[in-house]
Order: structure tokens, then sequence, then C-alpha cells
């Protein structure tokens, strides 16, 4: 909120020790430079003993470079990687409960069809919807439901997962003797991606 | 983790003015009586400059009870709700990289077929999974492709909606002169649920 819209968003992936303090600790780094977290989400690894952090950030690179540096230092944190510098999935869902009159129903779960959602619960008067995707296709429905009334919206944090194992990306980058430069999905030969 | 197993979970919705800072007060404040919050997830709502925060924390009934009323006193803190206490519906997301050998492929497309998950990215060598759904669904299909070779798993918090409006809910609260004790979803006649 308080930054200038020409900062790039960083979305950054924290593994941590699952401990209580840990999390109030790595939120505490952001916000004492006046960074505001824009999406945060948490949640368990394969080792339960460890939590994966993936928060959202609008900042100055330099900035967040150094924040990024003082997250390594702190105990608990045991990695810290930029997702933005890399070729990476990112998705995010939405549980949304939409008033569902009668005669509105066939249009909404048209709209439902249209963005692969899935209908989750249904009352006498509402819908309530589950959506996945990227920011944009989140914006979208949340457009074209609004004018059926929408009732109550919860969106996870961005959740971000690498395009392909950060080992063989470094062996190539070495192979290279520099840093590859991030690509866009689409032009990535090593990859056949495809959105939902 | 510290929490005894006896300890029931509490999934509480917490709205925020979407400023810095906000995040770190409302997590220091668990952590601050040794608290753990097991999952977490922030996102924004129809009012961009608020925020809805979903925890979940495993704690004695009363003292979770005190942490809530200390929320409530907090500045920038909105609305506080314990979603345990009435009907709702619950979600996670899972993003999960998966080893995918051609003689693997087949095996892992039919568990996204009935897990209903969707593959959001494939290279040579992995598929990228999306799954939806309540956590013992996300452990199941865990546990099925944990032999292919897991690469890498990010998880969402969980998220929580109300199942009806909470003003309707608490129309039928006034009237019956009580509080409704919380039902499960499949005994809740007001409402046809259905899983996905």
């Amino acid at each position: 909120m308080a930054e200038a819209p020409e900062n790039p968003k960083h979305t950054i992936a924290v593994l941590v020790e699952n401990k209580f303090g840990v999390l109030s600790r790595v939120a505490g780094l952001f916000s004492a430079r006046g960074y505001n977290i824009e999406s945060l989400s948490v949640g368990e690894t394969l080792d339960p003993s460890v939590s994966r952090m993936t928060l959202v950030v609008a900042g100055d690179a330099f900035v967040i470079e150094q924040v990024m540096k003082q997250l390594h230092k702190l105990i608990d944190v045991i990695k810290v990687i930029n997702l933005s510098e890399e070729t990476h999935v990112e998705r995010e869902m939405l549980l949304i409960r939409v008033n569902a009159e009668p005669a509105a129903r066939a249009e909404i779960l048209r709209v439902v069809d249209i963005f692969r959602a899935k209908v989750v619960d249904v009352t006498a008067a509402s819908y309530t919807l589950e959506v996945t995707g990227e920011e944009s296709k989140i914006e979208a429905i949340l457009e074209l439901l609004r004018p059926f009334g929408i009732q109550e919206v919860v969106r996870t944090g961005k959740v971000a997962i690498a395009r392909s194992p950060k080992m063989r990306l470094r062996r190539v980058e070495e192979k290279l003797g520099k840093a590859a430069p991030a690509r866009p999905a689409s032009q990535d030969p090593r990859v056949v991606g495809f959105a939902d």
C-alpha cells in the first residue's frame, strides 16, 4: 500500500523451523522497514518440523536483497529464495459466497464452468465457489460475480513453486559461467508449460 | 507443535487494516503465549484496504477466547471470528512437483483424475500439480505421490468461509434465545452441502 507502483513485486519463499515466534520475527523484519507484506501463506512441508512461507512484497530490488540477507541470518530460517528471479508457477485460491437467486443460478454456473471453478457449498440463497489461478484470473471472476451480490470473500495468499529443480538450474548456470536470466515461462525452451 | 494433542484446533478469521506491522502484531500475540500458528494465510478482501487472515491454532478453548479478546483490542483489527464455533467450509491448496518418468506418467495422471487435481506445469522429468481440498485429502494425495519421488511441495495455509451469512445465523440464535451449537456440516438441515 505504501509503496510507489513502480516498485516491482517480489515473491519470496522462506523455509523455517515450525516453531512459535518465527512467523512474527520474519514478518517483523519487513514491517520494521515499512514494507507491507501484500500476501502471505504458511503451510507445512513434507517434514512436519519445517514450514514454508510464501511472501509477496513490493519494493526496491536492492532493499529486498538486503532483507533477504537478514532473513538468512535469523535463527530458525533455513532457506530464502527469491522466486521472482527464476521461472515459477504462481497460484492463489479464492473462496467466495455469492447470492444465488433462482434466476441467477444458470448464469453463475456458466461462470463456474468457464473459470473451471468448483461449487463447494450451496444454501437456499447462495453458492460458495472455490477458484484457483493466477491473480488476474481471481480478479476477473470477482468482477464477473460482483453484480450478483458477493456475501463473503476469502483469498489464500499466493503460493509459488519453481518450474525446475533448483539444482538443475544451478548446473546450467555454472556451465554458462553466469547466472541465467529469468525468462518468462513461454520463452523457456526446457519446459512445456500450460496454464489451467 | 508445543501443544498436547488433546487441544482442539481453532480456525480463526481476522479482518485487519492492510497496513505494515499488523501481521507481525497479530502473530506476536499468539507467539507471546507460546501458541504456534499451525497455518496462516493472508489475502485481500473486496476492499483493498482490508485484509483477511485465516489462522489455525491448537489450544485450550479458554485461552483462545482470551487471545481473541486481545486481538479485538488491537488497533487495525476490525473483526475476529472463531469459525470453529459455526458451520464452515475449509479448504487448502497444494502445489507439488513430482518426478514423472515416462513409465510413471499414466499412474500419476490417474491419481490427478481421482483427486480432481490439475497439472499446471510439465517438464521432461516432472509434473507440477495443483490440488485443493480439506487437509485429509491433501495428506492422502501426498501419500500416494510419495513413491514417485516428490521434488517440492508448497501448501497455502487453510482458508475458511462460514456456510451462511453471519447475520442470518445470529437471527436464528436470538430466536432460540441461545447460541446455536456448532453442528457438523452434514447434520445441518439448512444447507445442502457437498464436498468436491
